[in-house]
């Protein structure tokens, strides 16, 4: 989805942030759903942040476009080409991880558990790239919006990559040549949290396996981290999560929640069940943080009848 | 301090938000203090929210320069000189508040009490000018960073910018004509902040009035709000926090703490009981909200030596 329409990509961040704050977008006139009625994931985590009450945070690490929300601004800019040229500037990748790791030291200050999503078009590939990068083989393993994951197609912008930028010397340098400004963004935010006494919950799908790994470069502790997502990622049959991670460390755990999707009487949610959209927005981390805070009250089901909820007021309302 | 120099006066909030975070400043080389040692009262902040272990985050409501920290964005502009045109556009105040609330929502859902401090040079002249358009006479009861407030200067200006601009119909035109994107700013968090159920302490002088004004006049419940303030701003002298807060409300209990700073062996601290500073970036109010969290632990005496200590590493060390 993210990558379906290459002008209008550049408001994919922008508006499921709009999203999360207001329940429709402000940079986009259109409802965040593709034509057939696929909702954006930030459908899912807005459900979920609402039904179990918890507070939230943006953080703006390079759109090109602003969301017309209060973010928090790390000065970035936005990530390039790695087809070309490199992502960011090494400058930018170490602005990245450190002022993530300020905030992480506040979240961590303000609640014992930090949830940290994402929402970024053509994530995977640029962690694809990283992993690569890193000395993990990660092909044929990392996720995707569609039910025909485009492995090939992922490989073949990873291998152009590594022949403009060869072998890196480091994780930040792996990230400055192949990655994106999101990796270590929320690297530093889950590294500042950890170190502050927190705990940490991953939220999203194989991206977050490239945080792990830049985390485990530079020697920072996993024991406190886990991966949060949806079961349509966790099960994804194109993708690997699980034996993705345990090749990076036997540390972090997944978690996966089932929203019960495929139940749903709304066929652009029982999509998600389908290979579409799967995960994003950090929707399957806020849903098992739901869970948790409400001590096991909310259930999959539940936020299932909130999501659909959330679906006719900002989808099928909206667009009448 | 804030005007002593008006080329360096834009890099005062930023330099007060980087210390916050650092210890010293990003965007200038020198330590942030006067030539004869009087330093910042972020100094004061600092101390409190690190012997508190306080959590907080940094607003940019408009600073011309941008702090090299994880801040958060309200999308605004520099205010403008209220004697020659009108300091914000309507949308930008409008802005100001909504952001103000979606923020301040989330930080009463994060914690019991919310803490609001501000860094704007020239601010208690904005603050006395939208109290005035708002039919309160604060003149001679605003404070000032100098032992001789120069209440006729500030008298003056706002004269001049009221031949300009003439009476407002509401509070929101009020700050568009006469104030500072800070007021509609911290009005808002207040506002949201206490709307979610939270607490709030406005932690400032008599600016702060002009935000309880603004609040007012919206018909906000002022009923969780408190002003939180040095002893050196609520017993000035040269200014009237009580009866100017009083004129506006009754609702709303001034609380000060005394630092002990004319205690210091530091000449440099000894000069906020002597009328210089005062007050500003929160201090009076990060200090209360330590003595708070720590049930008293954390005494007025106790933050003298925190805030020495600071003096010592912040100012003397790095003058050397």
């Amino acid at each position: 989805m993210a990558g379906a329409n290459h002008e209008m990509v550049k408001y994919t961040s922008p508006a499921d942030a709009e999203f999360l704050y207001y329940g429709h977008c402000k940079c986009i006139d259109t409802v965040p759903a593709t034509p057939d009625g696929k909702p954006t994931p930030a459908l899912i985590t807005r459900a979920a942040l609402q039904e179990g009450n918890i507070p939230f945070l943006v953080v703006d690490a390079g759109t090109r476009v602003k969301p017309s929300i209060p973010f928090v601004s790390f000065g970035l800019e936005p990530g390039r080409n790695i087809i070309s040229e490199n992502a960011m500037d090494y400058s930018m990748v170490r602005r990245a991880f450190e002022y993530g790791e300020l905030l992480g030291k506040q979240l961590a200050a303000l609640s014992d558990l930090v949830v940290i999503g994402e929402s970024i078009p053509g994530g995977t590939t640029t962690a694809l790239a990283v992993l690569n990068a890193l000395g993990i083989d990660a092909r044929f393993k990392v996720s995707s919006s569609m039910p025909e994951n485009p492995h090939e197609l992922k490989n073949g912008v990873v291998a152009a990559a590594i022949k403009r930028a060869g072998t890196v010397g480091s994780s930040y340098e792996a990230v400055a040549a192949y990655g994106d400004p999101m990796l270590p963004s929320v690297a530093g935010i889950a590294s500042g949290a950890v170190d502050a006494g927190g705990r940490v919950i991953l939220a999203g799908g194989t991206q977050m396996s490239a945080v792990v790994a830049i985390l485990k470069h530079n020697s920072k502790p996993l024991d406190k981290l886990c991966i949060g997502t949806t079961t349509y990622v966790a099960r994804d049959p194109t993708a690997d999560l699980a034996g993705l991670v345990s090749s990076i460390s036997k540390q972090v755990p997944i978690f996966s929640c089932d929203l019960h999707l495929g139940e749903s009487i709304k066929s652009g949610l029982q999509a998600f069940a389908k290979g579409f959209v799967k995960e994003g927005v950090g929707a399957g981390g806020a849903s098992i943080a739901a869970m948790i805070k409400s001590k096991g009250r909310i259930t999959g089901k539940r936020l299932l009848r909130s999501i659909e909820k959330e679906y006719e007021t900002s989808i099928e309302i909206a667009r009448h």
